[in-house]
């Protein structure tokens, strides 16, 4: 599962997010604040200038991808790519592990995403350079898990809360969805967690994230019933009905627009400043609909300030296994040209 | 339809030449002349050095798409793209809306091309950074019609003219050919203009456009004959035929070959110097051949001088709405290596 | 073929392996051996800010195409890219001709890959700008030849050896690798060199390789015995069966891992240190298992300093042919992140 890191993170490889100590997760963190600047192009800096990110899709994911490219960039380096289908020397009986070797080669660092279960640690365990997990199948996908939990840390800031002590509502597809999975691994490293589970009884959250909830003196509630279950939480989470996972996809029809919030409901059920996650992409169509159009203009809604959180929590890994994170604002100047996040120079 | 600048282009979205008051394009132009070094590999600016470019092409357009990047580039700036039929969350039934609003917050401005009419301007409502369309299906691709007309314009500032007055003949596929509308509507900016309009009766240019252009009070002449179409002009604007957008793709059979011009049917018909532009790529099949590759040494052959005007008009668009067209020159250097365009360094 | 060098790289393109004399491979290899503190991230250089690589590839080849980009942001260009299918100009009847002209004006140099055997120099012979073969189908990859000329040469160094005097086997597909007729034209550039050509008769080395060699004065012998072979020489390389290039690619499984080297093998008939190449990928499978992964820890196999040796050779190109080779190290500077190939800063 790659290397526990307590606290430094010079040179590991990013597999899992069971690699995360507390204290681990609080030093990406505090790294990640001082990334914002320069994702919001305040600032820019140089400090990767240089280096080479090779982002190896194996499977297509555009915008994890680019927020990986984006990431890198942002720090001044260079990105290399592959997307989707085009491994042809594995197709011609190349071992994971031989690809591995020729393609560190060509960077300082690697992102991959894999339709593969466990294919990005045997990576990993061949490469000559930091590999981190763009995402290995039903597996692993560490730095969604991470950019969520970073959400809701800085999402709770502004209602003097903290992750401590956090009351969560996860809704959907439990079973098949991966966020939740990881997300939930990750409460286990915190204190007096309110949890509920709320999905059909045939897509509930599978029993060992139940448990490692449970042992982590957490409060867990399973349920299918959606009004309760948001009356009385920080943070709802909402998520798509996975049907690319279901053996059988027209099962999936069964379960999608289930749990569907709105404003309506959320006026009538939620507390007030009840913030809203999911973790995109969010089914628009008529038939799911898990997040309707008119809670946009709701400013908890905090889907889109996840995505780009995602982008600076990618920064903070980048920075962190290059050990450059003290060097971020030496290399910095400032930005010339318009700005549209802040309206000027 | 995009906001009308007028004559600041700065954060505005690029979507339609119908933004485009004569104002705006003489300042686009100015500015377009000044990229010339840097497109030239004369002097190197780095002016956009940390910025990012997403460049979206959800439809796949080689060469649209690498002018675009490669003009990012020439400022300084990084560029993350996607190609083609990638966009996996569209399938999983995520709104344009929500992919705009995160993809919007990994780069400084995007541009994108979709096969869908509207998609680029629907897209662009929910962008937090500029976009620039680069063609939606049939419905516009603003940045093609400005280096036609910018390329008019150079061609005719060696023969003393100037684009009023202009006399220029579009051949071809008139009536699919999105390039021709998007000229004419440009030339409805000018005075006294001669436009003779020469393709087979079901392939004639829309009313629409003809219409606007007479409103425009220019002179118009429809017609099916070549060789007189061609004896009095400035420019001869060949098209293809665009059999990719025929109902029925073997009636494109029918028309395909209909005018050719080669350099004999130029040296009898053509006043000297007439310059000949096509918005490629030209038909080189035996059975089409609109352009015979025995024109490629007539030095009045502008095609690929089009292409080339599209790099710096790119780089004007880019300039132009991050507002660094006044910085370009203070972040400018000498270039170090071969420049196989004035055979030195 | 390219015009022949002997030793100005300066604009030229790269298209043939019989462009280069032995002083010009003299001449690029003493580059390389300079590009290596950059390649190994000991130094960053910036000589070649602002340029633009135009990195074609008409046909999908994951680790060259990243190969030559990475080789291109090392001396600290950028990288514009086309993969695969996506030739939709092609397809619309425009000539490659026409399509080099377009390119070639927003790159300052094009590495190009197509599947079709002389389409590179045709695309070369219009293009503004120098272009490196990629490789065009089963006809030439210039390259590869060249970096396992490289690889052999460095390898012998450690041993006081020289190419001049080399003993080599070559085992495997003789008749569809191309690698293996490109690296026998260029030991014809050498002298006294000894070859065991090891492959099944129908799969032997073409006439024209073999009388190429003896008419330079080398001594080749032709067998279908992998021990006798690899018992006094100095480079063994393996290669693959390229099922690919089979007509039936039935036929492919009756010669798939009739030539297999392991550890035990390998000790038992080679002389000590005798070194092991293959030109990747190696086919892994267990029906083909050409270089067994037992030998990955036997410091001799020299598979993966092939590919490094690649990256550095091919810098070494890019700095000839835009001629700053001498350049490189006066826009160097430190390295300020992690580099995990020499654990530290």
């Amino acid at each position: 599962m790659g290397q526990v890191f307590t606290v430094d993170f010079t040179g590991a490889h990013i597999l899992s997010i069971e690699q995360f100590q507390r204290e681990d997760i609080e030093k990406l963190f505090r790294t990640a604040d001082r990334m914002e600047p320069y994702a919001q192009r305040r600032r820019v800096t140089r400090v990767l200038e240089g280096a080479i990110l090779g982002n190896m899709f194996f499977e297509a994911s555009t915008r994890t991808r680019i927020s990986f490219g984006s990431a890198f960039n942002l720090l001044g380096g260079e990105v290399r790519e592959s997307v989707g289908a085009e491994s042809s020397s594995l197709v011609k009986g190349e071992s994971l592990r031989d690809t591995a070797r020729v393609l560190s080669g060509y960077s300082d660092v690697i992102c991959m995403r894999h339709p593969v279960a466990g294919s990005v640690a045997e990576f990993a365990s061949a490469s000559r350079v930091p590999v981190i997990n763009g995402g290995d199948g039903s597996n692993e996908h560490p730095s969604q898990a991470l950019l969520d939990l970073y959400t809701i840390e800085r999402e709770l800031q502004g209602r003097q809360r903290k992750i401590d002590g956090l009351r969560i509502a996860m809704i959907g597809d439990l079973k098949h969805g991966r966020t939740v999975h990881s997300l939930s691994k990750l409460l286990c490293q915190y204190r007096n967690i309110k949890v509920m589970l709320v999905s059909p009884a045939e897509l509930a959250m599978p029993d060992e994230y139940v448990s490692a909830l449970r042992e982590a003196g957490h409060q867990v509630h399973v349920t299918d019933r959606l009004e309760e279950s948001i009356a009385n939480v920080d943070i709802v989470y909402s998520t798509r009905i996975q049907e690319e996972r279901f053996q059988d996809r027209q099962q999936a029809d069964l379960y999608r627009g289930r749990f569907r919030l709105n404003q309506a409901i959320y006026t009538r059920h939620c507390e007030p400043n009840t913030v809203i996650m999911h973790p995109l992409p969010r089914d628009s169509r008529a038939e799911a609909n898990e997040l309707d159009a008119d809670l946009d203009s709701n400013p908890n809604l905090a889907i889109f300030r996840q995505t780009d959180n995602g982008l600076i929590v990618r920064m903070a890994l980048f920075a962190l296994i290059l050990d450059v994170a003290h060097l971020v604002d030496q290399h910095a100047r400032d930005v010339f040209w318009f700005n549209p996040r802040i309206g000027s120079h």
